[in-house]
């Protein structure tokens, strides 16, 4: 039986580039179509030299070429493009994974607040599957499409997911302080991200309003089992390529010590590949996990103010977008899931 | 009149060669003794081609040698190291300004429980004024033993102090979440701070008890008129060499919103050379501030959580240690605030 | 009497925000002037944080409203724009500093082939002072027009102009090999700039035909004597914010040992503020003179190949732009040398 | 039949942490014994949490435990001390693969020259292999004891070999520029390599003796089929974890233009899997190359001064250490030179 057809829409940013890195070394699939409106005509291999030995060349994104050149179709485009591919995509069979930000809300009014217009398809938010597989992994398998978590959301919500489910601390007052690295803001050409401007300078941003922040309170609040719940989420830009951590503040429950959140986290992830449960007394660090696919979390615990802190760490380009992708693929296409993520 | 004759203790670390840069500036010192255990008998342009000019060589740290030659020693030691010069110093009647943590907590037993030893000198704790000349700056004036603030106090004192003293935030539910470049560990050779187990890196560290902590509790609870005030703080590292940033959370009370924070800041530091309080919308960037000694502050409002949320910038080496000093010796000898400093 | 009234022509790239940085501290002068197409009508201090004390405006750049406000123009514009506002300046009797590469080749054919268009002011380029004043101080002195010299010419010319003059070394087989930390390529919003293609990268470009390599072998010809010279010259770019590092190689003749080459470039430099030689033994390092107007000098000799190895760093932004353009000034309005530079 | 058993002699430093990195993920082998005096005792994982799944942990080098578990041995020692392993371990039949500097030099007495000290086993340097594979692969197939280049001379004797032994090059008058990533320097404790010490830095060092120049002498040398050949090899320090870039300038013959260089680099390295020769106009850059074991060679010519300008990358761990001691193994073992590589 022959392999798997895949497509890359919109390869040539950094997800997309993580997503041909990832893909070109998968053994269960073919690379069968890469678009890019920038790069299109060109080999893949004279745009990134690293995938030189690659002869496909960049096309324009045309959804009946990609349908028919691909049973699985990878968006990574910027939100509010997705759409454009997703609903067209879907209706010829293909199955698509969407790394963007356009299905991950369920409530279209949320959407439409923090991105400031209507979302285009409500019926599609309804049918996608959030792509945590550490969480949603049985509704994974047989979707046909998946929104992929954000950077930001997957390194806030695996560490805190178990704990509000097993209700070790409570659901008020939560406070996730995230710090990422430069390609987290895309491949993108602005007088912010010049590398004078990043080097030697750290400094927070959307600390009220990131567009990631309803997505996180949409999935903390479901394992809490509640309609709502509110967080607070401070994000800052800090001088490295890949990696994001996020120090989160929570309050224990009056059951909850740092053994008892360290027993729950490693219950929770005992058989999961991609999460690196820490030692007592240890804390994350970007550095072990870039170019990975996995989170590692710490946690530690203040008696005085009864605050639990987790510390966690993941590559913002694959466990926080192409590599959770991947992840996603091999579920939905029945293989061990750790399939070209080793 | 001649000039005051100035001498650093300890003149060879990072805090000890920004004193260098900054005194050597300074129009109305002159620099009379260097001392370093390790660099005794070098020129100081040997050891630091940039002040090549300076002519001064390090001599092993003396007592009377230093009493001899200088009116106002600073000491940049390590703390514990601190007392062993202080006492006998302040009894030849010389003024010490210390950037150590040995005399910056006022109760001994405080001291004893985070730097796990008995302090040397509980008197001179009492005798000592808290070095922070925006709210302590007329018992700077007289004092003849100062303990320069920590580099992480000083990020987060200056933008929670007016809010504190105005009543407008909650004295509970503090966190303060800092991020500071490597100099902030002083020159220490230690297989953790090598480059490359630095860059591309961000990591947490001693979440629950880093020695600052009391420091900042202390004035904290100071300035909220209370005995005691407990605060989370978070100190991370990150691969820059200068700058500390701090994100503050804080719990608005009922009268306070963005804009009357900001007014209460602005008020606080108007007429203060040294605080830069930031227009609404903006947050602090360390880039701004490194190699000044100015504190940078912004502050934004989350209305759904009712937290307030403040941002300074520091560098860590300048406002945080060294700068912070000389701001103290033009105090003390009563010159205008900004000698040496602009 | 007053003070020298000054203009910045172009204050927003980073050349100019470095004249900004360096002439609010300079206590000669007064900054009457700047321009900025791009952020016309906003204060400095909005624009720059860290010049926040700056009450003036930026202004669209007007040659008679700039006339009517200075003494002195610098520009700070892309090479092919400094023409358009030196010529009408001149007219108006101000002095002109220009940073550009407009006015540095005397020979217009020359320009016309590295820049790819002809010279629009041929009788200025005769006018023009080459600025560089550890060469050309008492023509400096009465000039109306300099063309500061570019940063990897500053840095390649001070080490190599006494080993020519001297005729300690053959004029054939040049080779300067550059590193330059990215504000060298101005303020520029390119895709080649950005934070994550610079950072954790180094590359070498334009090997074989720089715009600065002209300008390099004019002076090195004149210095020896000679019509025309050839050298290599091969610049890298390296992940750092400031500085530009020289390693330059040179056929010693058979006077020539690393003592006779010290021994020259001591007596050249020894009443020069801003040229720092080296002890034997010793190479230059860029974090020796960022933020400094210092051009650091070692040298080594190779007695196997007899090949002598010049190493020299500097500041791009200050010794290769505006400081250097500073020290200009001070030459031309008869001050100290280095007023506003120590 | 089982698996290849393969032990790491020095697991913990930079070279051995990249060859557990690869060696984890080879599927031929199995890795069975990795030796570390100083993390004698711990897991692997709790050394390298990036690592966590490997169960393994590091024992005190002992030979005969070495010989009892392991088939090969890869020595990632300091150099003075593989010696001490590879004669007893060959005498027991193992294979080794020296990635140290210990059996790069055919002769004893450059040996003593350069590292200061009489070799020990000067039969062995005899018989040790360079390991080259591009160069050397038939002679690595059947040997025992391989010498693996170091990461400067893989830089500069890949791009430069071809074209000395298709005499289209000069063999007097060759420069090598290279700039190193700190990880070159091993996992060094010392005040030089601190972080605060290597950001926003750049610094040459061992401009006249570097202990990589015989090496690189004696195989240009050997190339150009010649008994000496003298080169100057300039290394510089710069901010990156990984990778090395050389700037080489070699002296074309009048035969020799861009494009017969890059045609004879072309030809030789058609069917090289690791070697990738850029296209006309592209210079090479340590980011196309970083975690992989590919050397990119770019080229250009000045008409001018008819210099060769060669411009090679390579990760200085995989390539310049790690990688190309694991393609040794691959064809020593007889299999696809690739295995484990990809």
């Amino acid at each position: 039986m022959g392999k798997l057809r895949v497509a890359i829409v919109g390869a040539s940013g950094y997800s997309g580039e993580e997503l041909l890195r990832l893909l070109l070394q998968h053994p269960k699939i073919e690379l069968t179509c890469i678009t890019s409106r920038q790069e299109a005509g060109k080999p893949a291999g004279s745009v990134f030299p690293r995938y030189r030995e690659c002869t496909l060349a960049f096309s324009k994104p045309e959804v009946d070429e990609i349908a028919a050149k691909a049973d699985v179709a990878f968006l990574a485009l910027p939100h509010g493009l997705a759409n454009e591919f997703a609903a067209p995509l879907l209706d010829r069979q293909l199955k698509v994974i969407d790394i963007s930000a356009d299905f991950r809300l369920h409530d279209p009014k949320v959407y439409a607040k923090y991105y400031k217009t209507e979302h285009p398809a409500p019926d599609l938010l309804r049918k996608a599957i959030y792509g945590l597989p550490e969480v949603y992994r049985e509704q994974i398998r047989p979707a046909s499409l998946i929104a992929c978590p954000g950077c930001y959301p997957t390194s806030i919500l695996l560490p805190c997911i178990p704990l509000l489910k097993a209700g070790l601390v409570e659901t008020v007052g939560i406070e996730a302080i995230s710090l990422s690295g430069v390609t987290g803001a895309g491949r993108k050409v602005d007088a912010a991200y010049i590398f004078p401007e990043c080097n030697e300078s750290v400094r927070p941003y959307a600390v009220t309003g990131h567009r990631h922040l309803p997505e996180i309170e949409q999935e903390l609040a479901l394992a809490a089992g509640q309609t709502e719940l509110l967080i607070n989420f401070i994000p800052h830009l800090i001088p490295v390529n890949r990696g994001i951590h996020s120090s989160i503040l929570l309050h224990a429950k009056a059951n909850c010590t740092e053994e008892t959140a360290l027993a729950c986290l490693q219950q929770a992830y005992d058989r999961e590949p991609f999460v690196r449960i820490l030692s007592k007394g240890q804390l994350a660090d970007t550095k072990h996990v870039t170019m990975t696919n996995v989170c590692e979390i710490g946690c530690a615990y203040d008696a005085r103010t009864k605050r639990l802190i987790l510390s966690s760490a993941i590559d913002n380009l694959t466990k926080g977008a192409a590599g959770q992708a991947v992840q996603n693929l091999n579920l939905m296409a029945g293989w061990p899931e750790t399939t070209g993520l080793l």
